[in-house]
């Protein structure tokens, strides 16, 4: 936990408002982020953290969206293609988590400057 | 309104967190900043905040240890002495709220670094 004047806030709490995340958004991207570094379905992901595939489908849009997850398409062989995703980077989402961070401080800044 | 984290905060009382005053305190210190800048007495500020003189007391006393207040010692005609008490500087009081507020942010760089 970390205070903030005098109120507390996990990291986690903190990261996912500052991306704009749901709950099952930030979710599939901490499995992202602990997970092996490699392209998924959505029918895996789905499996893996026993979630309706549609609400996998709206997270990884949201995902991609917001430039967090990369995607790919894979064709088959049978014709047709899937969806494929992975962690875009970790170390630029940091950053961005970090800007927000630095932006909302901005305001406190300027506020006390007027007073 | 201030907005950090998803949780509003008003600059009120995030100056009164990054101080560590009490609500009293916090008021007896906004009459300094918006009132005129002159030496008082705690019988004084007492009447004018309609606080008790055992309120302002334990006021006077918090915001002179903390800094804010100068105190001054002025000799009675008739023998002994009032303390009486101004603001001692609004900026150099900005600036420590300033610093405070980065001192918190500065811990959420450091878990989400650890992140």
């Amino acid at each position: 936990m970390i205070d903030f004047a005098c109120k507390e806030f996990d990291l986690d709490e903190v990261i996912k408002c500052s991306l704009g995340l749901t709950k099952a958004d930030y979710r599939l991207m901490l499995y992202f982020i602990n997970g092996k570094d490699e392209w998924t379905t959505t029918t895996d992901l789905s499996k893996k953290l026993r979630l309706t595939l549609s609400t996998i489908q709206r997270c990884v849009k949201s995902l991609h969206e917001k430039n967090i997850l990369d995607r790919h398409q894979e064709n088959l062989d049978g014709g047709g293609y899937v969806f494929i995703y992975k962690l875009k980077n970790k170390q630029e989402l940091k950053n961005r988590v970090n800007n927000t961070i630095h932006s909302w401080v901005q305001k406190f800044d300027k506020e006390l400057d007027k007073w």
